[in-house]
């Protein structure tokens, strides 16, 4: 790459409240002059709105759009053609920065690009509050303590695949629940982790929401959705 | 508790970057009247250092000492008497911030803070960077994609339970290296994972390090020092 190119910046964003963005991020954001996001087929990109206001007008803004499919997912295509427009500004000597929500590292699609960019261009990730931990606090519980084993499961995972990794864990986050949430129940409660274990959707969002797992009457989750169990029943006793 | 009584605020300040701080946290610290913190028997508070841009001059602060050496982890005591003098502040009124390296329940000791005092004050926890992602991003990879399953181990466990949960990990976080390096080298090589695994220390600080572990000499690592491994080697390929 030639000293004069630009650099790719990965921006975490946080899990949703604007207000949990970090400093770094809200100065990058300031400066670069080309802003790229995920965004639907139709209507507003989560990551843009929770960094709109750190976004000077005039930016020029690549959205990067794809139908918010699980199944469709990732769109390898729409990914191609946006390496290339981002690369075409980086090249031409012009920094550019992704939106991630949450952080880009922790299950974010910034790894589409990263992939693709990481080769020829100069990166730089600016790591961001994950849900992760924007989840724990919401709920009021610590995540892990001590000496405890943390084990992160994407919900999608096959029923008999949760209940092996259930069966030995400690605490857990399951992520990505949504439409597997039947599923993910019944796993816990095969694994006797269910009793203390709670749904939380939206973290940090105006539309929070944190429900013992056992109360729960739907069997619908949002995409942005977590369940936390923990052994030990509380973390912290 | 009153309506006059004052709340607790958890405020991860982060993984060291003092940039990291989110926003939330930089205007809380700017309002409260008590600020505390964990501090070594000497010397400056890591949490402190990281924050003290948010400080204002004037404010009542708590440095939470105690020795810093694991086998003397958590010093009950202390966290007795800290409990006893923020509980005192709280019922007067007065909102008391506890800064905390990282998120507060991301095996944060604020977990310490939080069993004495939530059942009597309201509290809330305001999530941070934590060390996890900021690792990620000073190592230039993803921590964990698609549906990876993350393990996080913490490295003081014995060498059989490492071996064991190793054995079946995909991508894997071990914290707390510290003086178990040369113990979690050799869980690491015997699970298959040493060769693309990545050591790094004070990630986002001045002094951060990113080390192939098979190119570590050293078998003392320090407090703020973590590896990372995937089974696949790259998380995105």
């Amino acid at each position: 790459m030639s000293p004069a190119a630009g650099t790719l910046y990965g921006i975490g964003v946080g899990p949703g409240d604007p207000e949990l963005l970090t400093l770094k991020a809200a100065r990058l954001l300031a400066d670069a002059p080309v802003i790229a996001y995920p965004a639907p087929l139709d209507g507003a990109s989560m990551a843009r709105t929770i960094a709109a206001p750190h976004i000077p007008e005039g930016r020029i803004e690549i959205a990067i759009r794809m139908p918010m499919v699980e199944a469709r997912f990732p769109a390898q295509e729409v990914y191609d053609r946006a390496g290339r427009e981002i690369g075409a500004h980086l090249d031409a000597g012009r920094d550019v920065a992704v939106l991630c929500e949450g952080d880009p590292f922790f299950y974010g699609s910034f790894m589409y690009l990263f992939g693709r960019l990481a080769g020829a261009h100069r990166v730089v990730v600016v790591p961001g509050v994950s849900a992760l931990t924007a989840t724990a606090a919401a709920a009021g519980a610590p995540l892990a303590a001590r000496n405890d084993v943390l084990t992160v499961l994407p919900g999608p995972l096959p029923e008999d695949a949760l209940i092996e990794r259930l069966a030995r864990a400690e605490a857990v986050a399951i992520i990505k629940v949504g439409r597997h949430l039947a599923k993910v129940k019944r796993a816990l409660e095969a694994t006797g982790l269910a009793a203390g274990a709670h749904y939380i959707s939206h973290a940090s969002m105006p539309d929070q929401r944190v429900v013992p797992l056992a109360e729960l009457e739907t069997d619908k989750a949002p995409y942005f959705s977590m369940i936390l169990a923990h052994r030990r029943g509380e973390a912290w006793s």
